[in-house]
């Protein structure tokens, strides 16, 4: 039998904890620390911070990546934030550390467009380091990409690939009803749109992995995002949102090529829907739909997405990976390590 | 720019003709040769035995698998058979030759329980040419195996898992409609399942795929066949169903561990069956139900399954794979060797 695998947590927020609290359940995987920055995480027990059962686990939540890092660490989960500038310096730490990284970083999921000198400088520090980097979780990293591209799998020809994702946000965490605008002014929704600050991040992402991995030559990439508003009031834990207020998104992404529309992205996140599902639709030969009712959980799915890809990582060739090269997979929890 | 790849056509029956149709969209392909020992093909043009537009290709289909395989053959997709015993020596004469090969043949989709030596023979064959074999299609390889793998990646738990698929026989070739007893009274149905010639081939293996693939530790598969029975007459191109006929099959098959069920697979397949669509059901944390109404069309599919398997197939590591392995992808027309 080999020895576990030597995993930590870079970022305790809730999905973090609930990827901590998944990963406490597979026998091939021993939790050897966790980073947080946050003075009321950094210094308690692991097992504490996250509200474990079983908690006190005998893990510390450190503020020091470095001191951390020092230690022999198999793979990193890394879940601070959305913005691959904001994360590169984390991330190429744990690289040069010769840890393999899960990220939920959004806009890493499928860097090349957006940002391809970092994604080619994660790359190189990869290999340098014979280990693998991945960007995952549901949206993107599922539910609009990789699912899109399973699906294909059993196409001849895709003209043209559809997803949409409707979330009732009423059921998620309060950052994400944040992340909406639930509650805000439609005035004030906009403003936040032109900040950057009420967004869904990853939808263009999406887009390009789709183009690259269908073959649909996408040259152009446009994003909208408007209000969802509310036409009565609704009651959440998070906040209340007044008929007239945003509820929360509408998001669009397409990818045009020679002016054409060949990929269609819609995300509806908000407080009170009631048809809250997923839907692929490929146009080709054959047509083909897909229907996730209910839609996948988000934050259920991203910590499974994410911890259920650690074996296909640590079987992937070193480099900058993404969730098109490695097959899904499911991480049954007595695996042998 | 690479060279194309050299690709044989193991077998011209209506898959296999599909399969050419395909292959010859694909820019980085070239047809190579084609296998069949059926006289009215041997010796003709591919193209005029698929019945190509663009006939005649130039390639001939050859009765002599030797002389095909003794030119360079990059990759062999092959159609002969459902049974592994039946096509062992074939696939055995390809991976000797140096090639990789995608074969339908159901039983090769996971063979390690039904035929463990062939399996391990054939592995050792592969890796010692550096070559990769996989079996694959529709079902088994992507509706009740792999389509169901792919959506456990958004699932912490999975405690059950269960596959419906229910196709309308009437709008499939004349071979699946002969497989399925479309015709047959109730006595002749059970006396051909029970010679074994009404019978879909795949279900076990799928279950033994998700039991590995999910962890669920399935010690007994269990198998059922019946007949479904024409309430009204029914007309196709290759026969009549009457009342009181069998129409098709309904067959389960079961995954049990230590006494309990973890893995349902249902395959209805008749002619007349007006709600065609493909179900997967998880069990776990979460609950996940997906739906393919209209279900996914088993031969365009089938078909497009193999030929989109060949780029992961040729980046795989050598030996026997399966489609548990391997990323689910698209094979674009356009896209370099």
């Amino acid at each position: 039998m080999k020895k576990k695998i030597r995993v930590v947590q870079y970022g305790v927020g809730p999905i973090g904890a609930s990827i901590v609290q998944l990963m406490r359940q597979k026998q091939a995987l021993v939790i050897a620390g966790a980073i947080d920055k946050d003075p009321e995480k950094a210094g308690r027990d692991l097992g504490e911070v996250v509200g474990a059962a079983d908690a006190p686990w005998g893990v510390k939540v450190s503020a020091d990546p470095a001191e951390v890092l020092s230690h022999p660490v198999d793979v990193v989960v890394h879940t601070t934030s959305s913005f691959l500038t904001d994360v590169a310096s984390q991330l190429m730490e744990c690289l040069e550390a010769g840890a393999c990284v899960v990220s939920t970083c959004e806009e890493l999921s499928y860097p090349f467009r957006k940002h391809p000198e970092l994604a080619a400088k994660l790359d190189e520090a990869a290999r340098e380091s014979g280990v693998t980097l991945l960007g995952t979780g549901v949206n993107p990293g599922f539910v609009m990409d990789k699912l899109v591209l399973g699906l294909s799998s059993a196409c001849q020809r895709v003209d043209h690939a559809k997803a949409i994702r409707i979330v009732d946000a009423s059921r998620r965490r309060i950052p994400l009803q944040k992340k909406v605008g639930a509650g805000l002014s439609v005035e004030e929704f906009q403003q936040r749109v032109t900040e950057g600050t009420v967004k869904h991040v990853g939808l263009p992402e999406s887009v390009a992995m789709l183009s690259d991995g269908l073959g649909l030559d996408v040259d152009t990439i446009t994003e909208t995002v408007e209000p969802v508003v509310a036409t009565e009031s609704i009651r959440t834990d998070y906040t209340e949102v007044k008929a007239g207020q945003a509820a929360g998104i509408h998001q669009v992404a397409r990818g045009i090529s020679h002016g054409e529309e060949k990929i269609y992205l819609e995300l509806n996140m908000y407080v009170g829907a009631v048809d809250a599902s997923d839907t692929i639709q490929l146009s080709g030969e054959p047509n083909l739909t897909m229907v996730i009712p209910g839609g996948t959980h988000g934050d259920i799915a991203t910590a499974a997405v994410s911890v259920n890809a650690i074996p296909a990582l640590l079987a992937a060739p070193a480099g900058l990976r993404t969730a098109r090269d490695l097959p899904f997979c499911f991480f049954p929890p007595l695996a042998p390590p």
